[in-house]
């Protein structure tokens, strides 16, 4: 069976204090998209964020001797940028040429803290991330199956930058109603011998394919996918994905 | 328009020596796919490395004093296996609890240089990297156009761990006829504010997507993508994803 995905193309610009689910559950319906059981419904962390109203005029925030001191380190940072990244930090990873490399409150690994200043909703405004991914995921995923019936699952993704790798991926950040991660580890491979090292991070793969729709000059900020076979998890938390620091060799 | 992934289903077990192109051009023509401009395929790296011969015995390898020492450090590793990493690597990046980390030849940084026991043809084997995955998608590349007449990208991907998250996704290794990455600097946002740091890396967006269709215990090797908007990109090569090592600030 193929796996198709579909951008949601008339959810409106999102302002603070909107009720998200409801945008989404309109542009569905505008679409005449009806949520099917299976079904996984992405959304750009942006939006999240925009509705929770963490959206930062720069004029307003005065940068500690901290953050001028990171942002001359990072090289040429705004220290007012870097005031709001040191702000979601628990520790500074990296900081160098310009990059700046964090830890955050939950435990993320990932540059500027996912501050952002691209397709923030005015000039001189920076957009943070969602204030708790997991707990937006969960409430998209309530109002949806509400009102559909349809057992779902929902992630909220943003796009970041690899070690190694050139370029950025879309990446999972909040979960609901699916496992971010799928657990192979003493099953069997084709041959009948045990894999190993196989938990597959279905969530960011399912992030990464939205994220082909969600091209920054595309205006795309969810994505409906249908057709991909997973197990519903009411437990299914985001943060599922994030390498503890005592397994991590790289931070 | 919908982003459509379909497994090839009925690509058979690739052996040393078997003609990839064509078993892949068979298995599209069985299952009725008929190739259009834009497509993608994407190809498991796995089934590359077969066709090319890339099994070995592990009964026939003899590993160094570097490669005993290593799997002692890395904590009880096959030291055979440790030897066919050492003989794919440029530099050891990282080695502990059971983990090596090392810069392949071409300068891909991943676990154990992509050396694979699990899905080998035979038990005390194991499978090595392509040679070359950019001539093998160009390979490919070639006789799918020429039998198709139709503009056509392909990827050869493989599933590797990242740093910071838990669970594994599928990357790009080689690429033919399809740009890796997409380079959206200078270009504007939504608000009109130019856009920094927005190099999409759409190879690793791809083939992570077509990794939903390819789980481990599936058999499936290749999958058809339709609806990707791309350019079309003859000097196309993987190797655009590889960070170089002095603008990396984790190796």
């Amino acid at each position: 069976m193929s796996l198709v995905f579909t951008p949601i193309e008339s959810l409106p610009m999102v302002q603070p204090g909107d009720p998200l689910p409801e945008l989404l559950l309109s542009a569905l319906a505008a679409q005449g998209v009806r949520l099917a059981d299976g079904d996984v419904l992405v959304v750009c962390q942006k939006v999240v964020s925009k509705s929770e109203g963490r959206v930062i005029e720069l004029g307003r925030v005065t940068p500690s001797p901290a953050a001028r001191a990171l942002a001359l380190t990072a090289g040429g940072k705004d220290p007012r940028v870097v005031e709001l990244v040191l702000r979601e930090t628990n520790r500074v990873v990296r900081a160098q040429r310009g990059i700046i490399i964090v830890e955050t409150g939950p435990g993320w690994v990932c540059a500027n803290a996912g501050v952002d200043e691209s397709n923030s909703p005015a000039p001189n405004t920076a957009v943070l991330l969602p204030m708790d991914a997991d707990l937006a995921a969960q409430r998209i995923l309530a109002a949806l199956q509400g009102r559909s019936g349809a057992r779902i699952g929902v992630i909220i993704s943003d796009t970041w930058g690899r070690p190694w790798r050139n370029g950025l991926v879309d990446f999972a950040l909040g979960v609901a109603g699916i496992e971010p991660l799928l657990d192979w580890r003493g099953k069997t491979d084709l041959n009948g011998r045990e894999l190993h090292h196989t938990v597959f991070a279905q969530a960011d793969a399912l992030a990464a394919a939205a994220g082909l729709l969600m091209k920054k000059d595309s205006g795309v900020a969810a994505v409906h996918v249908r057709g991909y076979q997973w197990q519903p998890s009411p437990q299914a938390s985001g943060r599922a994905l994030i390498r503890p620091a005592n397994e991590d060799l790289f931070r």
